[in-house]
């Protein structure tokens, strides 16, 4: 019931796991289920109804246990709780194939995030069509950013040029940068980082083949 | 000291820092730098310097403190540590945007990890080229992995295809694969699933913003 002061000791698996349970509670959203227990989800989700139960308990209960959780107003209740009734914009910075790729996923419109520009160095795509959006200069990144303030920069650019572009988006005051470079970036503390080290996780699956092989 | 059963009880925590430490000692050998301390790492890492001796202690130790660690030498530990000297191939399922970026990336070669093939269901991509390789069908992925046995299948697929795929590698007896399809797919035990959720990391940014925010 304490719902001011609910979210402010939240540790990072928990957040991790509120994310999944928003990916369970939207597909069973899809699929017309109106009511979950948490013993349910629990077996969907491979995880103890007592730990469901003391993860939304961290947020306020969000439903009556006895009767299950009402499935729309629980997800309603993620969404707005993890910043996706937000209406966050990003843009990608970095137009190679994996900015092209995420340009083209369905993820950020799955989770409330528009994605309003991409940007890129190389006079090779410059101007070139991505998606719905026209790539543009990084030289009008700082004019764009005026215009239409933005929330997340998603960084896409090689390694080497990484930092200045994190360092670039910072200095503007851009509160948030998704991080794929696989460079670990320096930025002031008012710039929230989240990395996707997509290496660490393929080293994290070898080293299991390795030990599942050394048995 | 103690070899052979010191990497039993290794929780995830600590395999995600080895996967980071490899990161950073790669970088320092790139730069041609010969000695870290424990105190010189740490700096760089945002670690303390304590708790890098008690991660290498799990492992052996991997040098001299007194001396600092033998970039070389503690990197090759490493290399061996997490599978990346086995020489583990991988083969790309599906070939759309994503596909298609992470088989154009160093990000496997950085590993050891090499993609002998890609696959796919559309007759508009198969037989086309990507990067060095040429887009198979996926009617022709059991007589390949006879052939030419693979490690690890990276599965880019659709996510209504994610399950179909899943289940038709894990029948064919390949030991692991690196999930991008954002389904939690179900596979026998001996199978070995690594997931990257894209989406939870954007929530889990967006969550923060959100918290941020209202501070």
């Amino acid at each position: 019931m304490k719902r001011e002061n609910e979210e402010k000791t939240v540790s990072p698996a928990v957040v991790a796991r509120l994310s999944r349970y928003y990916r369970f509670l939207r597909d069973l959203k899809e699929r017309g289920v109106e009511r979950v227990s948490s013993a349910e989800l629990a077996r969907l989700m491979d995880l103890t109804a007592s730990q469901i139960r003391q993860d939304f308990n961290c947020f306020g209960g969000f439903g009556q246990q006895g009767y299950g959780y009402n499935v729309e107003h629980l997800f309603g209740e993620l969404r707005k709780l993890l910043g996706a009734e937000e209406g966050y914009s990003a843009v990608i910075i970095g137009a190679g194939n994996l900015g092209s790729a995420l340009a083209h996923a369905q993820t950020f419109v799955r989770r409330g995030v528009a994605v309003s520009a991409v940007f890129d160095v190389s006079r090779r795509v410059v101007g070139s069509a991505m998606g719905s959006l026209t790539v543009r200069h990084m030289d009008t990144l700082a004019d764009y950013y005026r215009e239409h303030p933005f929330q997340i920069a998603v960084l896409c650019v090689p390694k080497d040029a990484a930092q200045f572009c994190a360092d670039t988006v910072a200095e503007l005051g851009v509160p948030a940068i998704w991080n794929f470079t696989g460079i670990e970036v320096r930025v002031p503390p008012r710039c929230i980082v989240e990395n996707v080290h997509l290496g660490d996780s393929l080293l994290t699956l070898s080293y299991k083949l390795r030990q599942r092989e050394s048995r």
